[in-house]
């Protein structure tokens, strides 16, 4: 894994938090997108080489609605930034972790991802990214 | 803020975890330390510009022991890199954050450290870190 592709932000609201992070980071996010298969509005501040990336539910469905009924708001993931997430994939499911979607899927921000059951990484759920060339 | 300084992660045993997230980043950690102050053992992995950090109480009435009692392990805070801390502290008061110590405190990996309350900051424990020069 290379860095610290994002931490996604589970938010009741994106445009009162895009505000209110704006604030925090003394500067605007940079994008929004929507993800329709997911059921989330996404929206992106970049620091340094990550970024965090705001999600807000658009339906009751989303796995954003579930863990905001569930913990409230707060972070969601972390996501790492790889260069080859089949190789990946396939090297943590011989360590033993619990691999999510084993064929990754199309994320937010133009991303192949795959996400690891929080049950093997000690309660974070991890995303595993690389960007789509 | 310039960066993710980083991402610090709650755990019961820092030594079984110490191994897990070596398996899932595919490196070890490279160094432990303990903040007495705060009752934690921490250990930190460099993923670029950024570390995990994780966590562990040393006793009952550590922070870290009452975060997991409640909410279990996972992700605890995430802090950002400032260039002025004292600076960065009076501007987030005036723009309405909660600060939970006015006063910078010595806080683990030689750093100052000062806290955001999560009610200000949609459910998120913010840290701001400036490196002791």
């Amino acid at each position: 894994m290379n860095k610290i592709e994002h931490i996604g932000i589970a938010v009741k609201d994106i445009e009162a938090s895009n505000q209110l992070f704006a604030k925090l980071f003394n500067k605007e996010h940079y994008k929004m997108e929507e993800v329709e298969s997911e059921g989330v509005k996404t929206s992106f501040f970049q620091l340094g080489e990550s970024k965090i990336e705001l999600l807000e539910a658009t339906r009751d469905d989303s796995p954003i609605a579930k863990f905001i009924a569930k913990k409230g708001e707060g972070v969601h993931h972390i996501a790492f930034d790889v260069t080859d997430i089949h190789a990946e994939v396939a090297r943590l499911k011989d360590e033993g972790f619990i691999v999510l979607n084993e064929t990754p899927k199309k994320g937010a921000d133009n991303k192949l991802v795959v996400f690891l059951h929080p049950k093997s990484t000690n309660g974070t759920l991890i995303e595993l990214c690389q960007e789509i060339i």
